[in-house]
């Protein structure tokens, strides 16, 4: 093979810049409104769970806001990241498509979340916080902000999903060698965590609960501040990292692409890869179809409502206009912990809803079918989220097959499944069930999300 | 920060030759011997183990071997592996030593094992064999030989180390995932293990028994050959890449090593990064001390004797001069497993006895102080293994403080260590013993080693 594997960028070419894609848009996402009052909040408001630089960059105006020196600094330990091409996956599906994924897992703690975790440390620190708590569901986010705070001497305090601390034991592990406390949630550390406990003393917990908890353990704290891994707007912002790179890269083999697609959880990883992307696109120097790729367990893209609901399962966070199954709906347990969330961010929600970008959903066992033809060929043993991404990349390579169309394809493999694979063991004795859109479920959790007027 | 964190090769620059060092010493290692006739032995005796291609390699006196192409395109999906300078590491240390590490862990198995799992899977598939056997201790190279095997469509059959299997099952998942069987050794599927089961039905086994069953199943079956993931000489040539490579990104740099440190269990990963400095040291173009470091409970070249002894514990395998503890020793169960090995590769040995590198020993507590404060600045959590060698090379480090030289450190980070961190997770609790050089089972294990005239 004449043409590279992996499309490198030296240091001195990453990015200095993230992208913010509000102003670019043909109208702003609707304003957060306070859960008592339903007015648009401040910048008080989020003062107690934030840090100001953050709050700033949440509703900042400006296209793109510097990245501060010490962060590029911690970055350089794995970014620039690499951008593959499928050389070998493409061979298997004998396929005219040319597949190229920006690989992710070679952050220290293996995702895309140390992209956001270290500058979220490194503002809080700046500002003299001493002590971020977090929750984690696959346990992704929680490990990359244990390593984000042990850069900047601070403490950390993660909550883990009860399902996942018990199943990934070496996830807490590691958030303990950088030097974090890690609790399973529902714990009867804080109020949130006594009273699901009082519902179920056996609840495996969800994202929803575990962030009450670590909300509320912030909250009371002047020298703690709370760190959230996906959603916000200034999370998708540092984020962005990954397409501008991306860009660069293609730019280097001199390919445009023709889709892209990203699995969707919150909504961070995809966010990062296609807004550099979709700017590109709105200003006509390209023109991919951009599309979100979710699990049918827990699709709140393709069969949530847009409204405004909770962040948390508790009702504590500010009200968010965004794609909801219900702030305490509760999906079916699918291996990908990362995407089982009952909201999208409400950014990608408003751009879906402008037709900007497209959205599907794919069972786990045609994502884990996918992870195994890929493991076989590109080598790494994916993450169970990004195989929803690789799912539909097949998918379309597929389609090109057909066709015959050259299509270029651009993914992101945004974490490994080296901490993954009891789901990869169930998956091979032929354990793993496709759950279906949970319709009664999600109807009940409905019913409580406030109604706005 | 000016200077950058990693220096990086394009695939264009990757080396195409793997380096043959037993042309360049002063004398050729003592040949492997017949374990029945103490004659030394030819291509035929090691036919029914190994393809030609790599009997050849063993005995070769050229000092460059070419990588074929077919090869060179699966080490493109990791390869070239960054080098690192560990500017953050230094700054806690508050030490003038500047340190480098060669980072394998980059890899889709995690260590440096594909290195050569890839061209033994290559040259085993070239000359028409279907399945290759081998045996795992830490699961390293168990998982690199199922990730070299699946590119070229080839079985493969792995004997993991009892205690290895019970504690790291995930390392099994993995190997499955690429399509590998794995067992736990000893086994009934063989006479070794079922002898040593005999003996004692809770052997938590050793590699030198899971050797003898591997290589037992590997010599009744036509279609099947054994591979060895360490020790041999063709294993060494391949992973000589690691030093090529390093050369280069540290002339990039400008810099040339004062040290070189490589923690030793077989031998593979030390002389990989060594020999082709070792090469320019002895033509004269630079002069680094070269160290090898293992651990105080197995210290084959600091307390072991140089004699002929068998690889394996059954003695099935040809006797090979080299340091030894005694084929039939079981070290104590430290946490570096791929350490355990009761004795070395004959070509290191003989170079250490040469007096061209020099050894020492640290306890495993050490190791793992070392490891927590280089993932607390560098972000990325070791294997037990190489944390032997990040031990010597922080003792380094503070030497340079206090003597205020600018030492220039190179080591080996071959592996991460995601599979290892029930290791960690005793060591944060207290609980690693630090066993010392276990003098009485040595000395009964060395009455068994035979004698040759």
């Amino acid at each position: 093979m004449t043409e590279p594997t992996k499309i490198l960028l030296d240091e001195s070419e990453m990015p200095t810049q993230w992208y913010n894609i509000i102003p670019d848009l043909p109208s702003p996402p609707p304003p957060p409104l306070h859960p008592g009052t339903h007015e648009p909040i401040g910048p008080d408001d989020l003062a107690p769970l934030f840090p100001m630089a953050l709050i700033e960059q949440e509703v900042t105006g400006e296209s793109h806001v510097d990245i501060p020196g010490e962060v590029l600094d911690v970055y350089r330990l794995w970014r620039p990241s690499p951008l593959y091409r499928a050389h070998r996956l493409e061979k298997l599906l004998d396929t005219p498509a040319r597949i190229y994924y920006k690989y992710e897992g070679v952050s220290p703690a293996g995702s895309h979340k140390p992209n956001t975790s270290v500058p979220q440390a490194y503002y809080n620190n700046a500002q003299g916080v001493k002590k971020l708590t977090t929750e984690t569901g696959a346990g992704q986010w929680g490990s990359a902000l244990a390593f984000a705070t042990a850069q900047y001497g601070m403490e950390c305090e993660v909550w883990q999903v009860r399902a996942s601390y018990d199943q990934k034991p070496y996830r807490k592990t590691m958030m303990e060698v950088w030097g974090a406390s890690v609790h399973p949630s529902p714990s009867d550390l804080t109020e949130a965590g006594r009273a699901m406990l009082a519902r179920d003393p056996d609840s495996p917990g969800s994202l929803g609960i575990a962030i009450s908890e670590a909300v509320e353990a912030a909250v009371g704290d002047p020298d703690t501040k709370y760190a959230l891994g996906s959603v916000l707007n200034h999370v998708l912002l540092h984020q962005t990292i990954i397409g501008e790179e991306a860009l660069l890269q293609l730019a280097k083999v001199g390919e445009t692409p023709d889709l892209l697609v990203g699995c969707t959880g919150g909504g961070s990883n995809f966010g990062g890869l296609s807004f550099p992307f979709l700017r590109e696109k709105m200003a006509g120097r390209m023109n991919p179809t951009i599309r979100c790729v979710e699990p049918a367990a827990c699709p709140s893209l393709t069969k949530g409502e847009y409204r405004y609901d909770f962040g948390d399962t508790m009702g504590m966070t500010p009200l968010v206009k965004m794609h909801t199954l219900g702030h305490d709906f509760i999906p079916d347990p699918i291996h990908a912990g990362g995407l089982r969330y009952h909201g999208m961010s409400p950014l990608v929600s408003h751009i879906y809803e402008e037709g900007l970008v497209e959205a599907e959903s794919i069972h786990q066992n045609e994502c884990f079918d996918a992870a195994i033809a890929f493991a076989k060929t590109e080598g790494i043993v994916p993450a169970p989220e990004p195989t929803h991404a690789i799912a539909a990349a097949i998918r379309e390579a597929h389609r090109a097959k057909e066709s015959g169309e050259e299509t270029v394809i651009l993914t992101a493999l945004c974490g490994h499944g080296h901490f993954d694979l009891k789901s990869y063991e169930a998956y091979l004795a032929g354990e793993l069930v496709d759950y279906d859109y949970p319709e009664e479920k999600v109807r009940a959790a409905m019913e409580n999300v406030p109604v706005i007027a």
